[in-house]
């Protein structure tokens, strides 16, 4: 048994960016990838990646080399998640909302060799360019990816450019061979985190075999049949959209690309289409559930990126919409962790039903552990009480941050990815999420999870978005402190806010200061920026005690 | 970039059998196997299985020993395929059909430490050990699985098993920490193949690493959903039921085991049971056809193992079965190609939408290459016509041949898996096979496919079955030659076989010889064997030639 080994015959490196190959094959003339009035298929698509591979080759771009996009979700995007590693180079999908400063921070930390600017990004790309120390042997090559949608630009404002996104296209070989890689464990893509927590560029790499796991995984997980039509709202540059990217060409699907969206723009997509799925973070799912509208067919929607509450998921079901909860990391590449649904939960009540799709779930099938575990690294018992930090384990898991061996070794520990987030594991196995290390409150002794106190509040009719975080306290250490916004035309006081939190919620989890905003702080993702809350809170100083009686008492 | 490598929280081993943990906790209660009157639950055939493979380890099976199972598709045999692995251990499903002496080389070959024997089959596996030289030290252990179906043993006949399969599991602990691999290519899987071919053993051996991709490559490519009904109509010894008791733990299916079948008791449990999927080779849809029974509602049905003829795929779909049709070989683990079917083909007449699946297709996602070459190992073009060897490359390729490095080394060369079959791609990129290359006929410098031939045959209203081989010629070296089997009641002559050849085939073509048999002499796994037919053939000696034009003269 022992001669039996690995051989060139069993061993080609795992990698998603062969499937665009098959669906070139079997989903030939089919619709691809579809923008505005233009619509590709599937054999179209292959040539034009194969054609943009042999023209970046032409430009010496070469194994190993950092490919970054500066784009929203258009087709150029789409494209380049096979073009760019066709090269051989890595991708790295970069966000539009970041400003010139961090844009220059990240290019030169990623030592990107070339840069595809989307036209409405040019400004703030030549301004980050601006930023880099003079005679910088780093500085990309730019490529103009132009769009009938935008104003194009006057000739003079070309000129930083070596050429067009369709201009490499011309000049391609259609039959270029696209590079294998070498090793399955060679880096794919490179993503930066959206730096909710810290400030400094956090590059997270991952492998052709990691990607590839979480791909399949992904479109297991979901039970995405073969030719989905699948609406991009989830950014390409998060997390290479959850991997989908690889996922629909692996399904031979249709990619519905949009340059902005809101909610009525989604509805009136989803019918003109056929939308069949699409992801959305909260925010997004939320923006959908108060727009009302009753579906003519179901869709089916994953969102993750944060725990979603469950009285948006409920509101968001009784539109017609089929959704599913996962649980994702940067540094997993997708979703690993979600809430597979058990056929006798349908007879529970719609608020029940929607509690349980609010937990995060089991691990995806081909994760091969998640466990939540105590500081002292001992997994917590199966109670839903015990709170634990959420540890990894499997494919999906990132190779390490780029050029930060000390970052890597901290969250890459004891055979774990450690996540940073804070969760319990119910009596039936179901993990579920109750903060991120640093949101939690220490109240009294008590500890006190923002995120459960969010999804309380959620439920009162007139909560629009909110907030928790800790406010210093002389007396309890911590309180909690709720921004909150409200919804359009709704008016409400902070009494009415106590008063429905301490129906909802024990007495010592009552935030004792709510605050009222037009807006709540949000990162370039959508997430809500706790940090700058957390700032504000701290600001505010402790709370003035009138009458002392103990950590539970109101102000 | 170069300081990411693996670490321990990315390079989990590859396997399928945690899948099994996943299903207990998503699944629980929800029905796994089903056997007559006795229906488990995931949480339950789980908990067997950590029983049984914990019982294993206390008979001191561990890390790399070969465990052997005589059975049928009956329960026991299904949970063997984690119990097994869980014990460390190489799970190898024998074939129910060998005699003796077969068995008995193959047990030796294997040096299987422990035979569980279905008590059906008890008398052959005593006469096989008695075939065992004296004192041989791979004389295996066995343990007895009995079964209400079958009468059970007089206490004197059972003093030759160590225990009784439901004895090992009451002894077993049910939190036994199963076995991970130490790495993902150590050896899960060891299959004999039917040996049509051949007469030593030819073990086949499997990583997980390649079983998981197998796995998970087959529910996708069948794009089979969660939790279907699946009837266990591929027997688990060949090529491990294509993978499908891993693939059905991995999406919470039911198994519906069956100890014999024939087409009425396939349609009576299809209804029983609302299945939604099942296996079967060509002859079980030939069979299914004939029985001509419309179903209440639709099932999926996978087959391969043998090209299927248009003519009953046809049959088969009028009856409400929904086929697929896939190519494997016990060497890939499973099905590798599948004819990935066009919503265009939708609007072909019937016979066209046959004749369309019944070429077996492209490569399923997961697997990495599939081409047809030259004898100078070049690929053919792809014009349907010319005609090479299959060949594959990917995940799903064995680790080789046990004990025969000649033949792992005649099989895996030049980064593939060399198949034996013969076949074209089409202009489409489908891949058809024409023939096993033992099988081709040269008659008169031109190459006659026997399968081709085979399949314009069965468009004859009486014909059952039909093999055609070449049989020796003195004028044009070989000639066709056609072995028949006629639908009951069914009268036809040669000559009324030969006109309808002449009809639907080039002149070279047609056989020259038409022998009509109750029943083709068929392997254990039901295929037909030619080498049988083609000594008869060879017994027959040339033609006579009354009147010598050419070879395509009739005899």
């Amino acid at each position: 048994m022992e001669e039996l080994k690995a051989s060139a015959a069993n061993s080609s490196p795992l990698t998603p960016i062969g499937f665009l190959d098959r669906a070139a094959t079997v989903y030939a003339d089919t619709p691809s990838v579809i923008y505005n009035a233009v619509t590709s298929t599937w054999s179209h698509t292959r040539r034009r990646c194969l054609q943009l591979a042999s023209a970046l080759s032409s430009l010496k771009i070469s194994r190993g080399d950092v490919v970054s996009v500066l784009a929203p979700n258009i087709p150029a995007t789409y494209e380049l998640h096979f073009a760019i590693p066709f090269a051989g180079a890595i991708i790295n999908i970069l966000n539009t909302r970041v400003n010139a400063r961090t844009l220059s921070a990240v290019l030169r930390h990623a030592e990107s060799k070339l840069l595809f600017v989307d036209i409405a990004s040019r400004d703030v790309v030549l301004e980050a360019l601006s930023l880099f120390p003079e005679n910088n042997p780093h500085r990309p090559i730019l490529i103009l990816i132009e769009d009938d949608e935008v104003e194009p630009l006057t000739p003079s404002s070309t000129v930083d450019f070596e050429d067009t996104y369709e201009g490499l296209i011309s000049k391609g070989d259609p039959n270029f061979k696209w590079l294998y890689p070498n090793s399955e464990w060679d880096p794919l893509r490179l993503n930066y985190t959206s730096g909710t927590t810290s400030s400094s560029p956090q590059g997270v790499v991952h492998s052709h075999r990691g990607t590839y796991v979480m791909t399949v995984d992904s479109l297991m997980d979901w039970a995405v049949q073969k030719q989905p039509v699948f609406l991009w709202t989830v950014k390409m540059f998060h997390a290479n959209g959850w991997c989908f990217p690889w996922g629909i060409a692996a399904v031979g699907g249709t990619n519905i690309c949009v340059r902005n969206f809101d909610a009525p723009s989604v509805f009136s997509l989803i019918t003109r289409h056929r939308v069949t799925h699409m992801c959305a973070s909260p925010v997004l799912l939320s923006m959908l559930a108060n727009e009302n509208k009753p579906l003519e067919n179901p869709v089916h929607i994953l969102t993750a990126g944060a725990p979603p509450p469950p009285a948006v998921i409920q509101r968001t079901e009784s539109l017609g919409f089929i959704v599913s909860h996962g649980y994702g990391l940067t540094e997993t590449g997708g979703v690993v962790v979600s809430c597979a649904w058990k056929g006798k939960w349908n007879h529970f009540p719609a608020e029940e039903r929607a509690r349980l799709k609010a937990r995060q779930g089991v691990r995806t099938l081909l994760t091969a552990e998640v466990e939540v575990v105590t500081s002292a690294g001992e997994s917590v018992k199966h109670d839903g009480v015990t709170l634990g930090e959420i540890v990894i384990r499997g494919s999906c898991v990132m190779l390490g941050y780029l050029k930060d061996p000390e970052r890597t070794r901290n969250r890459l520990k004891n055979g774990y990815f450690y996540t940073g987030d804070v969760g319990v594991i119910h009596e039936d196995g179901y993990l579920e999420i109750k903060d991120r290390l640093s949101d939690i409150i220490t109240s009294g002794g008590k500890i006190i999870s923002s995120v459960e106190v969010e999804s309380l509040l959620y439920m009162h009719p007139a909560v629009n978005e909110v907030a928790v975080v800790a406010r210093p306290d002389e007396y309890c250490g911590q309180t909690p402190c709720a921004f909150v916004s409200l919804k359009e035309g709704m008016v409400v006081t902070e009494e009415e806010i106590i008063e429905h939190c301490k129906k909802k919620m024990a007495t010592y989890m009552v935030p004792k200061t709510v605050a009222f905003r037009e807006e709540l702080p949000k990162s370039s993702t959508g997430k809500i920026k706790k940090t700058v809350l957390r700032q504000t809170a701290k600001e505010m100083g402790s709370i003035t005690y009138q009458n002392l009686n103990n950590c539970s008492i109101e102000s």
